[in-house]
């Protein structure tokens, strides 16, 4: 299944809000109702943001009626410039704003030929995400063995993604196609419970074992030895601190929790997940609103004047993880080392 | 405020599954509806469980007809093996009953002599556990700096016991009494969420400052250096293992955190919460209905078909405590020898 689509000029989401319940479609027809998507978690996941904000420069120069190239340029600029304001972490939005924007300034032709390319490589982000993502997981598959039962947090499957396989879970879902039998065991992953609504619903679709547990129990998990490997997704990876990654809140708890009784810990992420300009200190770790917290269901649990602290993302040293699945391979530590070789490395 | 009291032949106990909407209390005029209340959590808290047991067999022998001291301890053996069947994590609730039956068969005198011992001894100990927090507290306070940030789990405060002030909040609310500035960040502590109701509660009601985060959130948290301790209760301590503390979910995955970060974790237990009997294999660790991790306020958050993992409990190795205090003294490594020193130590 794919999370999000181009459809005759519009793009077509599923509204990850209503999930489990309910599998429903969002139907966007110009890029404002993107940007709210993004905002408020209709769709959400690092590969999957980065593809709705290429398709909301797609629509935005679908539905330009600009007279010439500087204007559409300008339209697609301001578009961008909303987009980005929506989440700071997630690397993938930035990387599919840029490299739409520059091959739009890059296009030949008339302002049509260039709404055209801007079309198409919305579309083709798209694509190549899913190509990547099922790369990924015949690569981290081999990893998995008969039997296995695997930690995950958060959701980093297709609908994390483009579709069709995910990044983690992709891994997850290549092994069960060749015929190992694995088992999940998904945190919960509050606030905002993406383990429990979306991860157990994708893995039960595809007929995988997944059981959910309250986000404490990942230390009594390990510490009973009822899970053999760690995969999560990424919403960034910082090349320059030694590939730290940062991921959803609750990674790096259950990344020192799985070092201390030594399972391996592996992030699966594309390089384009990947940051190769920024440090720590450079990045912006998302505080989403205190009533992710306080309130479930719009019921407060929380008393009233109570603060709570909600950080959307944390940050798992690389000490912690025992490798970074990429489409051009597995990277052991040393991890800059190991990517640069990989990158440079021809297909 | 008193978690649980006798009153004209009456237990009355707070009803903390309304908590924190609404303070409201149980009635109970016998004691099967203090089974009910331990069982479905409206009474909670390893000190409050115990003090409820012994306040069943008072109940017991308050209402009993009994025509001798057989027919009366018959009476009250049973209630024991209901209020047994329970809970079987917590100590305290086996010490108390224990140490009520005890009393009782030996107290000397008529049928309503003995009743009388029993109502007596209930009270006694509800009374003796309210000390034992204010001493542990005064004990523990020395351990908190001005200026401190603490981390909970659970809720480990009056709530949790007889009243007043509690284990692990009662070590924060002495150092805030003693005018030292103390501020709290509480685990929420899925699925029941004892820190975003009840520790939240407790700490505003108390003017104490208090920040509620996902239980994910707390390797962030030690990363950013937002905490500088943490404390938490204990069911139980098994002192055959080196003393692992058996607590709250959750607890053994802060437990790792802190000693990544290098962060003191205390335990907060009165001597009634020590297993000098069995081993880890001795122990059962309770896991209650998936229904706790599946819904929240009745809304079904895991889609159907999906299991959840619910253990109430885990156990921190005596390896990541940093001390355990008692209502006797504060106990360092080797924990085994030094309860034995405090324990034989003169008052």
């Amino acid at each position: 299944m794919r999370t999000i689509r181009w459809e005759d000029g519009k793009v077509i989401l599923i509204n990850q809000k209503k999930l489990p319940a309910k599998i429903s479609y969002i139907h966007c027809k110009n890029y404002n109702r993107i940007v709210r998507a993004i905002r408020t978690l209709e769709i959400r996941g690092a590969p999957a943001i980065g593809v709705a904000a290429a398709m909301a420069l797609a629509l935005t120069a679908n539905n330009s009626e600009a007279k010439d190239r500087e204007e559409l340029y300008n339209q697609l600029e301001r578009t961008a410039s909303e987009v980005r304001a929506t989440r700071p972490t997630a690397i993938n939005l930035f990387w599919a704003l840029e490299r739409v924007l520059i091959k739009a300034r890059s296009a030949l032709g008339t302002v049509e030929d260039v709404k055209e390319v801007v079309v198409e490589e919305a579309q083709e982000i798209a694509e190549e995400d899913v190509q990547k993502n099922k790369t990924m997981g015949t690569l981290g598959a081999a990893l998995l063995e008969d039997g296995d039962v695997v930690g995950t947090i958060c959701n980093a499957g297709w609908l994390a993604t483009a579709g069709e396989y995910g990044t983690a879970l992709g891994v997850i879902k290549v092994a069960h196609e060749q015929g190992k039998e694995i088992s999940v065991i998904a945190m919960e992953t509050r606030p905002v419970l993406q383990g429990a609504r979306l991860t157990a619903f994708e893995l039960r679709q595809d007929g995988i074992d997944v059981e959910v547990i309250p986000d404490g129990a990942i230390g009594y998990c390990f510490y009973m030895g009822m899970i053999d490997k760690f995969l999560c997704g990424a919403d960034r990876i910082v090349v320059l601190d030694g590939c730290s990654v940062v991921n959803k809140i609750g990674t790096h708890t259950a990344s020192i929790a799985a070092k201390f009784y030594d399972v391996p810990f592996y992030s699966v992420a594309p390089l384009s997940t990947f940051d190769f300009k920024h440090n720590l200190n450079g990045i912006s770790i998302e505080r989403r609103s205190q009533r992710e917290v306080t309130e479930v269901n719009g019921h407060r649990i929380v008393p009233e004047g109570v603060k709570a602290i909600n950080p959307a993302f944390d940050v798992t040293p690389p000490s912690l993880v025992t490798a970074i699945i990429t489409e051009k391979g597995i990277i052991h530590p040393p991890f800059r080392d190991n990517l640069r070789k990989i990158i440079s490395s021809p297909d």
